[in-house]
């Protein structure tokens, strides 16, 4: 093989010498796999502790799917790849739209790069809404379980994939659509050998159950019996969580929420800000659309000053930051968020008005993320890797240069 | 009754109309009784939830026991009361010293107020080490589970206490010695009817087992069936916590440990500063004496700077703050903390030397308290209460206030 590696977004990675798997486990936070590895269903997951390599890193913040699944294929924060929220305002049409679309993006991903260098490449997501910001100028498979009956060999590369992998069409809410990404992993990894396969789930089960809970102890077992496979297939597997999750109620399960826009309203008057929720999406029965991060336009310019003191003294808040000082402190592009940036506590979420926001379809008390309290997310390795420099921040983007750099082959 | 109410650090208590029953539950994070209501097990608290009040709270950081249990039972924060720790360095004497003795004491309790006014009191603890504080100069029944058997009417004000319980004597570690506070209130509100009574555990089992585990629904179903009771007997309940409770380990339960005595010796020289870690306290097995909370004494002035910088570049912690700072922002007595006060993240533990940490008791992942991230805690009545004023900041030690004033008698 003449390619030796390649460069992308500033930095370099090896060419695979054995089939690599990075998987994104949405919405993991590290404690499913401990608790389930106590409670004993999780046997792969403590076999990589004992014997790879188990790290803990931070993600992007605001810590939802999309910012973090595109800064994991890219290598790079949102500041340079341009995608900071699952949803958006987009100032030059002034419309929120969901940031899917691939011409958001501003920087390239390592998987089309090694696709383009003649790598063998797969993706495989639970939601097809990631399919074609994952995708972006990639040759190879890309598909989504959400939509994996329609997939064809001109658009995703492959067909007949329900045969494939041998189950039917997933609901969207359900254990079984990220179940089906693994199953297809495993059916890709024997039948297609890809050198390069990105596996990214769905947190549906996360926003519904705490570590440790029969009903997620039960999806870390499908997990762990599924890595089992790919690692028995040879491959090195490097696990990571686009972000963590938290409960974000009282002691009896009632959800805590600051209706922002409403105290906007009412204190400044309408139409004075404009509040944008970006861990909006059109699969809202997880989470109602409420999540630990906002962002406000201020349209009243006069009033910004007010706004800011506001929001200071507002209870409940982790942070609150100027435009500025959230593009720098998270690495986010600044002309994709608004001109104030609200992160809430831990067991707090932010929503916009009290009508907005259906809860009627939450059954269960609400669990979600976005702000810094879901920051940390496991990194962990079937391999034993190189040691990191000791001052490295280590982030979930950086699970392809431990995976493909610094996995020691014994 | 003549006593109408009764004033005790510049806050007024009215009388008791009804027995009175506060309960600390130790550790108590907000999810254990959420999880436990999901599980099923603890139709009381569920109740709670629906008739009577259900709100958060902050206790007091550092986010240890003593400090809490005093602010509760003074209504006041450690700048008041003096307690900031289970344990500290006693500069008088230049010694570490548990912070159990009352000559530490700088405010009186609530309770003892009540007694001297002609209340009947009674309070029953877990562990011994914090009786003496809660008893000071209190008039009444005040024992531990812990030393049950040693129950003297001189000391204790009640004896037989065993057979009076129906209970052998617990070992102190065991989800028996929280249970055994539980079932003697339930026999002191049937035999004795005091007007209020301080009910508070010991956090053995939240230290082992996360919210929504087996054992952990197992301890909430035993003190759900014993609140039970006490309403069932008529008493006004009010329960909070002392602190919160969180993972501090990766993804597979390893322990995040900071070992800050060793940086701080290896970068600035032995003997430059002395780290204490106001958790300590004899039992270790809990916890190995790691929290989220410690606090530096910088012998070598000099360095001064240079310590507090090197500890702003460090990862993993949620603040650094001087003692001026850290006496404001978190109530403490400025003369009994360090120079320096330093908060670890979440998931992350603040240690001395490796070699004075014995974690070979710690047969389960590190569970802890310490920080900031544990200040959430439930405060809830088996009673509607009057609202509090809207900028009113919750705090556990207002638990008083709202059980003797603001319970609505319907």
């Amino acid at each position: 093989m003449s390619v030796k590696e390649i460069s992308v977004n500033g930095r370099s990675y090896q060419w695979m010498q054995q089939p690599v798997v990075i998987v994104c486990i949405d919405g993991c936070e590290q404690e499913y796999i401990n608790q389930a590895i106590q409670a004993g269903v999780a046997p792969f997951f403590k076999k990589m502790g004992e014997q790879g390599t188990v790290l803990m890193g931070d993600c992007v913040v605001p810590s939802f799917t999309n910012p973090n699944n595109l800064s994991i294929v890219t290598g790079v924060p949102p500041s340079v790849h341009g995608i900071c929220g699952n949803y958006f305002l987009d100032t030059e049409t002034n419309t929120e739209v969901m940031m899917n679309d691939a011409k958001y993006l501003r920087a390239e991903t390592v998987l089309s790069a090694f696709s383009k260098a003649g790598a063998k490449l797969a993706v495989v997501t639970a939601k097809d809404k990631l399919r074609s910001l994952l995708g972006h100028h990639m040759q190879g498979i890309c598909f989504s379980a959400e939509k994996a009956d329609q997939a064809t060999l001109s658009e995703n590369g492959i067909e007949n994939v329900l045969e494939l992998v041998g189950m039917g069409l997933p609901s969207v809410y359900s254990a079984e659509l990220s179940e089906f990404v693994f199953a297809a992993g495993v059916k890709l990894l024997e039948k297609e050998r890809p050198d390069l396969m990105y596996l990214s789930t769905t947190d549906y089960i996360q926003h519904k159950y705490a570590p440790g809970t029969p009903g997620a102890n039960a999806f870390y077992a499908m997990m762990d019996h599924y890595l089992s496979l790919l690692d028995s297939l040879g491959a090195v597997i490097a696990v990571t969580a686009d972000h963590g999750m938290n409960a974000k109620t009282d002691a009896c399960g009632n959800a805590n929420v600051i209706y922002l826009q409403d105290q906007m309203d009412t204190h400044f008057g309408a139409g004075s800000t404009r509040v944008i929720l970006p861990i909006t999406d059109p699969y809202v029965v997880h989470h109602g659309a409420l999540g630990s991060y906002a962002t406000i336009y201020v349209n009243d310019q006069s009033q910004a000053d007010h706004i800011l003191q506001y929001l200071h003294r507002m209870q409940d808040l982790e942070a609150v930051l100027t435009r500025a000082e959230a593009s720098a402190r998270f690495e986010l592009p600044a002309d994709r968020i608004g001109d104030l940036v609200v992160v809430s506590q831990r067991l707090v979420v932010l929503g916009t008005s009290r009508h907005r926001h259906d809860l009627s379809e939450l059954k269960l008390p609400l669990r979600s993320h976005g702000g810094i309290s879901e920051q940390a997310v496991p990194v962990m390795l079937n391999r034993k890797t190189k040691a990191l420099p000791d001052n490295h921040r280590l982030r979930n983007f950086d699970v392809l240069h431990l995976a493909l750099n610094l996995v020691e082959n014994t």
